[in-house]
């Protein structure tokens, strides 16, 4: 530090998908990606329980050290460690003790952010060393820099991200195929777009991670998972689907920020979002990212969330961008934060959050429970915009009867609902409850 | 230069709709926009002609000092200038002149980077200055410092962008409600989309110039406005729309890199998209750019292309970005160009590029010429996809026969039409004649 020097040293943590796609861009454009740092780029040291093997294939490794044991990553040798294990305690070792020593850190590391990203940074300042989050979400496209470096007169002012490529995968096959819910998530396995066990994907837990790593950068907010209203979309039915086509709405697994004043809105759950909006036009596995900014307007940001050459390129941006710092001696890492700093900034309760509704319930009596249904919506000061009943039910089996309300307080349809559950069987399983999003801009 | 420093002192050239944009920011955010660059941004001087005029209003001017002369901006108190007077030759003379007096520089002019470019990317490079061209190109989007930064691990293969927003408002006013041309362009104007003379706009040129400014940065290559082929979007008519939106596409003006190994296409001119592609919802008066990289496979970023705050925005973000560099001592502006350095690349002649072609004439004996037109055609290899003809003329009258040809080289094409013009007045005015894009990821 304080002097500039002729190379940088990186130390990798896990070759795995990512990792593998990081060390091999960093090895055949080693000389390229060293003359836009403005200093040489060197990999010293890779950690990898199965290193040996996962290295197999790869030329120009040189005099590489390669290690199973993380603690040889804090050795004075290495300048940047780069941790792509995931997981939480071996990589938050790891991170604590490489800031601590003074060394920069690059992370892929969602799950950890979203918990400890506020001490992160603040180790990383105070220890005037670099800190590169830029794979932890949407994969290769540029975001986390982007709202941190070139967006930095804004005031965000909106959120809505499809980050889960999987969700989206899912949902949108069950859009253009009409198949359900079961059999999306086979094709999303069989293509390779779902995990064996599917459930941090499909539960919205993940896009809340992402979503608080988002906070955490552009509004120095940090939550923490348990203050984002997250609903997977297991529960999303082809029905559901067929209604919002008829109704020119899409569904999307959205992360959700609104702020108003000094209050944030932070949520992840499906969403009905209108056809003509370019939310609704992201297809596949792809992730996107559109903001409201006080000074820009809306901004969209879309490409692959995931992927080893997308995810390893944000990695290598990082990299290069902190060894550019490194090498002029002083590091001088920006704070994360919005325009304001927002010292004083609180998030809103899901009971608070006012928003149109879809509700759909599965009736065995239409005439007689409709006008019910709707009476205990109003009791409520719920307002309906729309009843759609298409079916009329024969023999007493259950028929779908869709309400659209106006905007409300999530707090008084939750008593609308509890107050329409006591009206007993007739209405079968509970309601589905899909929130509408019609973007201000 | 090379030591730290406590404050960074600006100089802005012009206070029209973006230099005032500009100046509201710095100085009711100064405070934060500060503390984000590592040091005090300090506007000194602002110049303009009206500037006592146009500087009505603002409160926080503080010991700014005002003047009508360029020349005092290359007075020894600036560190910074900020140049947005646009024009050639007295932009010319300010950024070359700052550059040699080792102030770094921050401008939107597309133009004039359209043809020296180069030129002030090496200046600058050599004198270790910085340089901030962000909004130069789609407005508020982060493009240009994202593909030098945050995208440096790429290869770039391909690029399209709705660069124009005048010009895409014009054609979705023709989409939307199947209005010709000039009425389109009419409805620009009253809603302060064009200019009162929209020459530059809808003639392709804006675009050309922003695609120039685009190639030298992601590939520093720098052809200049000569090598990219420019044809504007005064020529589509309804009925082309008409016939679009029968096929599946939208048409929108494009600007179109295509690289081949070492060779790349560079050229400007309205495309037929597919109606599922994120670039036929482009909206309104909205930009967009979506490339094809190496690493992260496609990318699109989408926002306001012009207007007063976002435009400064992009402003901001540079002059926050060099200030930081700058308060460090030592500034390394990073070279343009991708991951390869690229020295040796040449343009490809229009004539030699490969696309597919919609063709509408305008034919008063359709009987007899379908059979002629496709025999030309034949004679220089082009193959037709599909031939529409919906109306039979009867009288004489003349009725449209539309034409898809396969992948074929403009050149081919070129002399087919050249053949089918020399059977004579029958074909009426010359043919429409649009590029498909089917984009391949």
């Amino acid at each position: 530090m304080g002097q500039e020097r002729g190379r940088v040293a990186l130390g990798i943590a896990g070759v795995g998908t990512v990792g593998r796609g990081v060390l091999e861009l960093l090895l055949v454009q080693k000389e390229t990606l060293s003359k836009k740092a403005g200093v040489a780029l060197e990999i010293v040291r890779v950690v990898d329980r199965d290193a040996e093997q996962k290295l197999s294939g790869l030329s120009n490794l040189g005099g590489l050290d390669v290690s199973s044991n993380l603690e040889d990553l804090l050795k004075p040798d290495v300048d940047i460690v780069i941790e792509l294990i995931g997981g939480t305690q071996a990589a938050k070792d790891l991170i604590f003790g490489s800031l601590e020593k003074k060394k920069s850190v690059v992370t892929a590391n969602k799950a950890l952010l979203s918990s400890l990203g506020r001490e992160i940074f603040e180790l990383a300042q105070k220890q005037g060393v670099g800190l590169g989050l830029e794979a932890s979400v949407g994969g290769g496209i540029p975001l986390i820099e982007v709202i941190r470096n070139n967006l930095v007169a804004n005031r965000l002012d909106g959120l809505y991200g499809i980050l889960n490529g999987t969700s989206n995968f899912i949902l949108e096959a069950m859009t253009q195929k009409r198949i359900p819910f079961e059999q999306a998530l086979a094709e999303a396995g069989a293509k390779g777009y779902a995990e064996a066990d599917p459930t941090l994907d499909i539960s919205g837990k993940d896009t809340a991670h992402k979503l608080c790593v988002l906070l955490g950068v552009a509004l120095d907010f940090w939550p923490g998972l348990g203050a984002v209203y997250t609903e997977g979309i297991e529960r999303v039915a082809e029905l559901d689907i067929a209604y919002g086509a008829d109704l020119g709405m899409v569904i999307k697994l959205l992360a959700i920020v609104k702020r108003v004043g000094r209050s944030i809105e932070c949520r992840v759950h499906p969403v009905m979002v209108p056809e003509r909006h370019l939310l609704a036009h992201v297809n596949g596995a792809f992730n996107a990212l559109y903001l409201d900014l006080s000074c820009t307007g809306p901004l969209l940001f879309f490409g692959q969330g995931a992927g080893r050459y997308p995810t390893a390129s944000a990695v290598v941006a990082d990299t290069v961008a902190i060894a550019g710092g490194l090498a002029r001696g002083v590091y001088a890492l920006r704070p994360p934060g919005s325009l304001d700093g927002e010292p004083s900034l609180t998030s809103v309760p899901m009971e608070e959050i006012e928003t149109e509704y879809y509700l759909r319930y599965m009736v065995s009596d239409v005439p007689g429970m409709v006008g019910k249904i709707a009476t205990a919506l109003g009791n409520h000061g719920v307002s309906i915009s729309q009843v759609i009943q298409k079916e009329r039910n024969e023999g007493g089996e259950r028929v779908p009867v869709v309400l659209l309300t106006h905007k409300t307080k999530e707090r008084c349809l939750k008593a609308a609902l509890k107050e329409i559950y006591s009206l007993g069987d007739v209405l079968g399983e509970p309601p589905q409850v899909i929130r509408i999003e019609r973007f201000a801009s």
